[in-house]
């Protein structure tokens, strides 16, 4: 029999169906077994009778089993109806084949758990509505987020993970055995490629993996992150690729919104309030807002209460920081003469969290080298990227907006680590490093 | 004044315009100069009359120096009109402010180079309409390809790029310093990953880097290389994942016929052929069609002359081989004990070249142990990803797309070098390793 995805059987009553899906829930009633069942495309209820031929089966699977079950799709009387995807229908089960069946899980998935517990059975857990659910929302900003840059003049390319030098200068960073004698390094950011591309199709962008040895355990940090980037040419300064990336986030919010209230609801989380302007303030003005000294960046405890004063007064839970200062940013940040020592950088805030970064940048060739220089670093390391500039590189800036601190403060989760798919940090790849050196 | 894109000039005849580009060629015909302008909409002819007051910044601007123009979008007279974009128009140029001057390039561009002198150069070579099409076209691929996938009903996620082992067992892996003692791997495939989102999804996709420290320097092998990867559950074999790669190759070389003839044409390549029906041929068929002796794989060779047979007999670019030996295909590649020594994983070649590879995989726990320890590895290092076997793996497969491959092949490119943004081999990241070295 053709399989029936399970978001279909509404369309099939009085039939007899083949559907597949695992089994979130199993209840005995007496001498009847429920058993709820899920695929791709939803839930359905379906009941095995005290007489059927499934219910040794029944009274055999497990939890989170995947199995086959044939059976009649039934109209719920009246009384039985609930107001749920197939809340008006039950399955009358007449064959249970168990393609796999699940082991009982080592304690109950539907607790909460510790987060090292967590990650540690993270194949486990993608079975719960719970992980399923970030996941699905950050598939939707994924695409939502490229769709609107598509959408806005950006071609997409893939920028590499895999670089020559430590080129930020930033030190935290992860090497490796290249070829014969050669070191590689792994890529902080897809910023120099990107602005390359700018030269082949004036707006870039891509989704790019970068990678931190920061020896940092916060609940912001991660050791590999998903980096959502575009770079535009021609802009007159930092409003501009501010103007992309709000109108980037607001498409991504809309899309979010319509397609999964149900996950809001979910988390108990509001959907996000974004108003006809995201407010714009001055590093300076917001730590005047917030009574606090001058300093060159904004502590994380800032970051939350300038975001409380957004929501408060401007009903946003975005707001744009500007005018840090130089020196505090990437080397390749413009600083306009008539503005120094301030920069045209530019951080977006979400909900108490800084989720993007970005900037005019120095288009001039012999401004950037003596930039490179100032910081102490050597020019000759960054020989293939300054090429860009010595051949029509115009005015430019972009921005990069990191996808897992997009995705947890979509849902208001506390750590970054529940929203990474697999989380790679100073302790764990996949497994604990310190359990993996025992095994070892 | 306000931009207006060269694409949108056709609507503003008689108006005074502001453009920014790039200027592809400039020609002095006399007192008077041309020049050839792009933006990331299209180019347009200008021309820069004696009495110009830009007349002297005409005959200063260099090719490729990026440019804001104001003028006059005048009409041309009949005799002169094109039948390209804006063909019917000129603007004639009032000013022109160079925004960034471009040196003269070290070699005339639009010839032919050895490669490495092309990639030793490509921050400027992405200036050339050549090198611009090709990465116009791999993003049109990529975005198809994942939109099909999508809306196949699959769920996007991002695959890990830092490995905590050399997981398949291969050897040609990357191996780096992370945190303390430890060491960590480049993931050779997302291949364990997307298995585990079956759990979560059913249907899982992503578009991953993967690192192959192959000593390979032919015109197939990368070091860093992108995949588009799915896999799917509910599966009765093999069959489905290849009608799920067919539906989503179909998808995508309609879109790229439709947006890029221009870019086909360019390259004097046609569009693909593609049947209703992909041909697919076992591996001892297309041996018996090629009369060569029955091994074990298919030879460089050999792929070349089936896809020659199916285009010739099948009218068919492409050419599915099925039914390799299992003891050819990666461990967890599914045999039927009724198939025995054959397995259910397949290749989709394209022109003369394998750029899929894909299969149903063994869902069976016991089953997966069982075939790591008969390839002498250590079932302990796959505890983690044996998690996803013990708690409902449902029968599944899927498969492989190399990015870089399909576009080489979507445009005849013989290199796949030149279809990678910033290639990664044996001799380079960027620049030439030698060179890097000479330089440090």
């Amino acid at each position: 029999m053709q399989r029936t995805f399970i978001g279909d059987l509404g369309k099939k009553i009085g039939e007899k169906v083949l559907i597949n899906g695992w089994v979130s829930v199993r209840r005995d009633q007496g001498k009847m077994v429920f058993v709820d069942v899920r695929d791709m495309s939803g839930t359905v209820q379906g009941v095995v009778l005290p007489l059927s031929a499934a219910i040794g089966a029944a009274k055999e699977v497990t939890v989170e089993s995947a199995v086959a079950l044939e059976g009649v799709v039934n109209k719920r009387p009246e009384k039985n109806v609930v107001q749920r995807q197939n809340g008006d229908i039950e399955l009358q089960i007449e064959s249970i084949e168990i393609m796999s069946k699940a082991q009982v899980a080592p304690f109950d998935i539907a607790t909460e758990l510790h987060l090292d517990t967590y990650l540690d059975h993270l194949p486990l857990m993608l079975h719960t509505e719970r992980t399923r659910n970030i996941f699905k929302m950050q598939s939707t900003i994924l695409g939502a987020y490229r769709s609107s840059l598509r959408n806005q003049g950006f071609t997409e390319f893939m920028a590499p993970a895999l670089v020559g030098a430590d080129a930020e200068g930033g030190g935290a960073v992860f090497k490796l055995d290249y070829y014969n004698e050669y070191k590689a390094y792994l890529a902080v950011s897809p910023q120099f490629y990107k602005q390359i591309m700018v030269g082949a199709f004036e707006r870039s962008c891509t989704i790019a993996k970068v990678f931190r040895a920061e020896k940092s355990a916060t609940t912001r940090h991660l050791s590999e992150i998903t980096q959502m980037d575009f770079e535009m040419g021609f802009i007159e300064n930092e409003r501009e690729p501010m103007r992309v990336l709000e109108q980037t986030i607001r498409d991504t919010v809309r899309e979010v919104v319509g397609a999964h209230q149900d996950i809001f609801d979910y988390f108990k989380t509001a959907t996000p309030l974004i108003p006809a302007e995201i407010p714009i303030l001055t590093l300076q003005e917001a730590q005047q807002i917030l009574g606090v000294p001058e300093e060159s960046d904004l502590a994380p405890e800032d970051e939350r209460n300038i975001c409380g004063w957004a929501k408060e007064h401007k009903q946003s839970d975005f707001v744009f920081i500007t005018r840090f200062p130089t020196a505090k940013r990437a080397f390749y940040t413009y600083e306009d003469p008539s503005e120094a020592p301030l920069s045209r950088g530019f951080d977006l805030l979400f909900r108490g969290l800084e989720i993007n970064s970005g900037a005019q940048r120095i288009h001039d060739h012999d401004m950037l080298v003596a930039r490179i220089k100032e910081r102490g670093m050597d020019p000759q390391k960054y020989a293939y990227y300054l090429q860009a500039f010595k051949y029509g590189m115009p005015p430019h800036g972009g921005s990069s907006t990191g996808l897992e601190r997009f995705t947890a403060r979509m849902l208001e989760i506390q750590n970054v680590k529940e929203a990474t798919a697999f989380p790679r940090d100073m302790t764990r790849i996949d497994s604990r490093l310190a359990e993996e050196n025992d095994a070892a």
